[in-house]
């Protein structure tokens, strides 16, 4: 399979006006393409063996080896390579100074029942997330402790959206990403082996370092606002709470499932 | 010392029309103040003693019991509460649907001289921080690590911004925040106590658990795009990393700073 290289210069081209759009979840969803910019997070998806269906490069894209690269597989892989405008990048990225490439990817659809739960020691499970930039923050630490996946309940920010993909740092691509709702993942859960671990400040949750994880361990972490549900942390195996000494009663969901999630990492190596 | 109540009904109040300025960061340093939205984050700094000059309510600004005693409190610290409409709360916060409350606020100008920095076992210390989400959530961890504040150093974005201010969930009441060159820092930090610990994944870098930190630790993160410069992870007294275990090379900087500093309040509390 031998993809194509094009050129497209016109500011009203279709497949430009189609693949902007794609900064609206909507359209994202009709499409089941995101957008992802720049050569660092390109080369990241690269190195997982995930290629972009289109590759837009600017002026300058081709100049960097690992564009080259980039380029060359893609094309291998059967991807579009379209050389084209600083203005055309601008207009799919709506900014002003754009990278000087922009990836499309398929959004890959995976379910509860595909994920074998014993890949990896750690999940991290998030309820109504709804910032982008926690959302992509928790996927880069999945990636750094060696986590399967994201697993987001109810209604959370889109995982696709730029922002996201933006602050994931490339570990869209390396994470696995289910979108499930709390009936379907519990049931799920008890289907099969593992430890579901609720963040939670309530009087029966326990200090975070006081318990020993069994892997495989799901870190449950809540909506930022209003914390996790009481009948999802009561389902929960165990409660932990991270020392508070200040005058705030919770951390930044992100962080809550970073520091959980390195310290089960660091019993597992100890 | 006892403040006023007073009514604004018009969007064309002179008040209202120099407090949305204060979005602006040209107007927070000309005037020295900026702007904090919600209960939540007033009341955090009621608790730490820090009232508002000005307070904006809107019709059901004074509802809640806690909004009742802000208000006592901010006129019995000589501050102005100001009665006022959900258009002018909007014009303030630039959002459609406002917060009911909107403080503003006196920046306090700390400098390094004017730090104590054994009240404190633990102190973050950001280079060039771009990202107000990353500044605030960094406030907020040093608020629940019990660390004393948190030192800027170089061009970072402006902590008092609505953004930071938001994401620091009250901690920018709580915790020191300073802004400084290196080479304004490193002399003090020479002049006194205090362990320098550069995050940095260089090659002579140690496990972060394989140290014993000694306080007041001072933890160094790195912008968010670049890291650390060379010559600041040398000056370090130590330089640590994180495991890596995926793709990505490097953390969220919120996300390091927060691993790091829970790590040092784990060993103080072994």
């Amino acid at each position: 399979m031998t993809g194509r290289r094009s050129q497209i210069e016109s500011l009203s081209n279709p497949l430009v006006k189609r693949m902007r759009l794609l900064r609206e979840k909507r359209h994202r969803r009709a499409e089941g393409l995101f957008l992802a910019e720049g050569l660092r997070i390109a080369t990241e998806a690269r190195e997982a063996g995930v290629f972009p269906a289109w590759l837009f490069l600017g002026p300058d894209g081709a100049a960097h080896p690992l564009a080259q690269a980039l380029v060359a597989d893609t094309m291998a892989a059967g991807g579009e390579v379209i050389d084209t405008t600083a203005a055309i990048l601008s207009k799919l990225s709506g900014k002003d100074n754009p990278q000087t490439i922009v990836g499309i990817y398929a959004e890959p659809a995976t379910t509860l029942a595909a994920i074998d739960r014993n890949a990896a020691p750690i999940w991290l499970v998030a309820e109504r997330l709804r910032d982008p930039g926690n959302l992509g923050t928790m996927l880069r630490t999945g990636d750094a402790v060696g986590a399967g996946g994201l697993i987001l309940l109810g209604d959370s920010t889109d995982p696709y959206g730029v922002e996201a993909v933006r602050a994931s740092m490339g570990a869209i691509f390396t994470q696995r990403l289910v979108q499930a709702r709390w009936d379907a993942f519990l049931p799920w859960l008890r289907s099969g082996q593992g430890e579901l671990v609720a963040t939670w400040l309530g009087d029966d949750s326990v200090d975070y370092q006081a318990v020993r994880y069994a892997a495989p361990t799901f870190i449950l972490v809540g909506n930022e606002s209003q914390g996790l549900p009481a009948d999802y942390a009561a389902a929960a195996d165990v409660r932990v709470k991270m020392p508070m000494l200040g005058k705030a009663d919770s951390l930044n969901a992100a962080v809550a499932a970073a520091v959980m999630a390195y310290e089960v990492l660091n019993q597992r190596r100890r």
